[in-house]
């Protein structure tokens, strides 16, 4: 079982993004833990993390026969990227949406997300566990067939 | 550590409720579930279900000093439900908001939710696991001292 | 042929209830013409009221395998609960909402029902009536073998 | 007691129109359940169908001292007329608005109504049922003397 | 100079309808008194009225080179018809929209008027008045040399 | 017979305010004109012209027992007053509203006058004939007995 | 004379419920003040806390007959319940709806309160206070022969 | 293969409406071009022009059996009416919409269009070309049998 | 302590201004009345009313030093004056909004402040007794050393 | 004649992408359709895919001098692309817009094009025969001078 | 060279006013430096506050012939006043729109302005330095003839 | 001293683009005036345009320890752009935003600014001076100490 993981905008920059909100969190402490739970969980994962939109639809779009499902943290794409929905929509990989602050608890545009409706499902507000629980909810949806 | 589950209205009919939507899971797999990974976890659980507001805002008031989190499917008051909204601002322990359905892939109504904005985190689109996940991240976030 | 009749919110009140809106009809004497028009039209008739939100919801959920229609004047709810919603669409039950004012002559925020959409149909402004045009309509929708 | 039935825009098609949702029920079908019903009522019927604005509101007009009340499926024009909603306010004569589908159930735009604050109640969602109901609503409230 | 009044649809109705809100004013007194006023002002009328849309579209692309300007009172269809605002814009003369009651005063969706942005201007309030006002107004404009 | 005519903010510019719009009218010769048909009408003017909220609202105050009606463009006002029209639905005199511009066909926040729904009446788009239409209309109206 | 004061949803809670913004008093030292100011203004006070939209229409609908007014704080119901609003218009006493902070400076949702429209006056921002205000508010009412 | 061809309000004007906008071209032009293609295409058209809502709902109404396809260009209806959106959908036939204009680059009523979700496509702002662009994707459709 | 007591615009026309609304009541009365209160409250007033928006601001800005709370009446500023606001909360003194009607129950319009967020609090719907309701609850909050 | 083809995010993925609405058709077929018939209309193009937002603006900007027009199916980017439209209003080429499916019959967001208001038109639901009848539309306006 | 510079309400009361915002900046301090940089630039200012709207369009009136431009914080008249707006476009002199706080970091309310579109531009959010930039702005404007 | 000058989508293309609106000044005019002004006020300067989102978001993350500030003209993505405003908010260095053209001028969704809540401050609508203002700003904040 693989999975691509990919990060949105401005991720590699935890740590020094805000502290306020994200606190001292690292990407690559993130990126550890995952592999970590990777290795207890039984599958592979394949990082990316891009500033650029259409990096993003790029990834997404090679996925297909190469993975077998995407966790996916949108970051600000999430509230304005309708190609990044439509390329998970277009191809066949179920995907889990994460964020490691709670949106609903911040800016109004913030708790619109483009990306959700065609997620399998959204995790938001548990810092780094976001990724960890979105890993497991990924993996045991695919260790179900899909259902 | 002792955790208060609630689920909202209608969730006992699991099972019969919409099965396009739901499956056949029922609330007795979903309490089972809980249950072992409760054990595996190291945490005890007391689960109430109520279709009633006030009965589930009375709950929420019961909590402090018996409980140290609360996990929390608000269901249907998670739309309409500023009273257990303000319960949950009111006692001191943390939330997390879980749904079995993707809500931000349903009805517009149920992309908004009073709950959320006062809760640590939420999860919804993963049928059962939504429960399980949330456990986890209850239990992870007080572990690591409620920060 | 078996019906439950669910009066929502205030309609206990009826008669001394805002009279230049709802006339001086009582309860009784709506119940007392459903009562007569059910042995005209050969059903069974079992008539609750309540001013609680989860108390209507606890009537729709038990009536399955016990009813095999409803008629309901969801009231105040009409326009609030997502609660009695989900709970009319999760058993299988068809659903008729009776409305003895005519909703869309008032207020703005009456204009909208939560519950029409999981209805068969909606019929307001005729007083008294709106209730038994109401049970002839479930009727007659049950005859032709709910279609 | 004289009626007239109204038939708005395509409501000729009836048995063609998106069988999906109207069935193949003909409008000729639901004239002479409604020519039954009079009979049984003890009202006499006369009716029009139109597909033009100005003609329904033509007809609205020329119905004081020719009826008693008018019975009216404004179909599109619902969502679109104040033209009629004028006639129906200018003319006398209650108005009893039906419709053949459940119209809270379908596209936004069909929820809101012109002629439903003007018309003494509206039935909607029974099919050929709505009329049926609707021409009991009607002589039932002339019948009290319109009250 | 040549003027086309054009009444709009259930202004035939007048002094019978909504006597409340347009008094016992007759469409024929309104257009004896605009006869009257011509003369003064020196100009010829023709009336028109109709309930249908198409039929004053029809009436005003038949104004061109037969009328100098157009006295146009839209009723109801002030509110809903770009067809009528199309005709206006399309011929070369200028129009005077004119209404007997203060619309600015009633329903919120009266207050819109699809028409006014075509129009040289707009008078409400003054009942008869209104048309009367109007075609001084016409005719001034018309006497300036149209500026 | 006297009338209070009120000029709103910045028409004491006119003839150098925006020519595209309002031409090369002054208001002198707005007040001349006006005064020659209130010679024609039989009545006696007062005019007054601010550009301070609070001194129209003095004005105003001023007028029972000296004025029998009151012709004003609101000017600015119109779109941001309550106070103005407060200040008119407190005093016992009818208004009339009138405005230079088509403001129907100008800016949207144009669109919407806080005044015309405590006024008689509204007349707008016809230059300084605007004015002597709102006197004639006020006039005429007060000569039948204020109705 | 006598008056039924209604506390909603948590305010059981008082002291421990969000101190930032409601400071530290409780429920009880309201009801001491509310005690002590009724002996002093020559009426007698009873008293309900309830978490239930339901009981809270019920105990609205009881007061006709055994209390003279009410004075009702309806916390959260204040901007999601229309049966409370519905009860209040159905029995004949005049109510008078308090908030211990003021809804106006918090969230938007705050801001619209269902039940003023059907109070004779709302009081809000000045803690236990407002009790107090609204207690004198209306008795003074009731004094004046409830005009 | 037989094609509707639909000219809705004010087509009839082309040539002398809103030049600015439209040019010189006229309609006899559009419906010479219309027939030398459809020589080209193989197919035989049928048109009509009509100002009247109705008589528009009349012709799609008869044009099953009659025709294959209808290529109709609603003009203002396209923003105002529900009928012909009925009419359409209850026909079984393809249609295509068209527009002289660019709708999208006009007045913000212009954007929307009550045709287009129940035509095949849309096609907008090449002029007449906008027609024969039409007639081509409709003729298209067809002989691809429809899919 | 001092107090200053600001009426907004119109309210010295108290008595003349709408009856139905406000009653017979004058500002002398109210002014005699809160004069009478503040002896038995052992506080000093200084009365100011003006028409003016700018006038008020004046007087806001001039009360530090010589005031220890502002009872304001803002009227109809309320609802559109943000520069009274910003005087407001550029003083340091606690402010208490009163008027005179419920304003929840008014025009859509009226229900939005301006003024209430940056008061203390608000209290509308008791006449008179609005403003001695709000002298109480100034001073109250002043003798509690403004907390 | 030379043409640039821009497609954008996700229709490298055609044939994959949701068939129930794009069908089995893939992007290189619809290239060579557009090749062929380039050939008989005696235009050369220029094809260019990209998900990339930023690199159709360096297209768009290197078009000029190189290319007389641009067809483009801006693709998800039509809804949330500023830039693009902004590079079209800097070049000097004309555009036309082109969609596969019926954006007017899909999802809310989707139905605004902030590509079309600086297009000269749009073509919508056509499938491959959009790009088709694109080209044409380009072709043919570029033939009658780009009038 | 001569500048108007119009400080708007409350403006006076800087160095006292909300100091988180603004900090102990006073007006005396802006007016200095701007007059230092006056003298640099080879300019001479007149300088004006008010807290009324009212003498805001008077002073804005007095200026053609007098000054060569305006620089102007309309403080919280930028959010209401279109008399300030319509005095500004009267006048022939270029304005320049300069605030203290960055505005578009506030509240909604105060990210509109109804003075920017008839305003060269608008400076927000450097404290005092928006004054001097917004005069280098205006001079800078003026000296290259005004483009 | 050093600054990081951003140009946004399109800027490269100035001098070409719409004339009307942005003059015949080139983006290689600005860099020269630029760095000419930076001189004169001691600091260096770095200067890149970009057409992608990603691009610009990745130089913003480069800059914390090589830049002291950053002078941003975010084009197209000042209304879309999530990512950049996060990037701004995520690095510690203060930020001008400035705009050519008077951007509260032009279309409505030009207006919203998502840059703008994280910069220090917004200038906008001088042309080329809007950066040199802007650089004068920024250099003037860090000057000050960020204060």
């Amino acid at each position: 079982m693989k999975i691509l993981v990919l990060h949105g905008p401005n991720l590699n920059l935890l740590g020094s993004r805000e502290p306020g909100i994200y606190g001292t969190l690292t990407l690559d402490r993130i990126n550890a833990d995952l592999a970590e739970l990777a290795i207890e969980l039984g599958c592979e994962l394949s990082i990316i993390q891009s500033n650029a939109e259409g990096a993003i639809v790029d990834a997404i779009q090679d996925s297909p026969g190469r993975f077998d499902g995407i966790l996916i943290n949108p970051a600000a794409y999430t509230h304005t990227s309708v190609a990044i929905r439509d390329a998970l929509s277009s191809v066949a990989l179920p995907a889990v949406e994460v964020h490691l602050s709670n949106i609903h608890a911040r800016e109004e545009f913030r708790r619109h997300s483009y990306i959700a409706p065609v997620a399998k499902g959204q995790i938001s507000g548990f810092g780094a566990d976001s990724y960890l629980l979105g890993l497991r909810a990924l993996v045991g949806y695919l260790r179900k067939g899909g259902r």
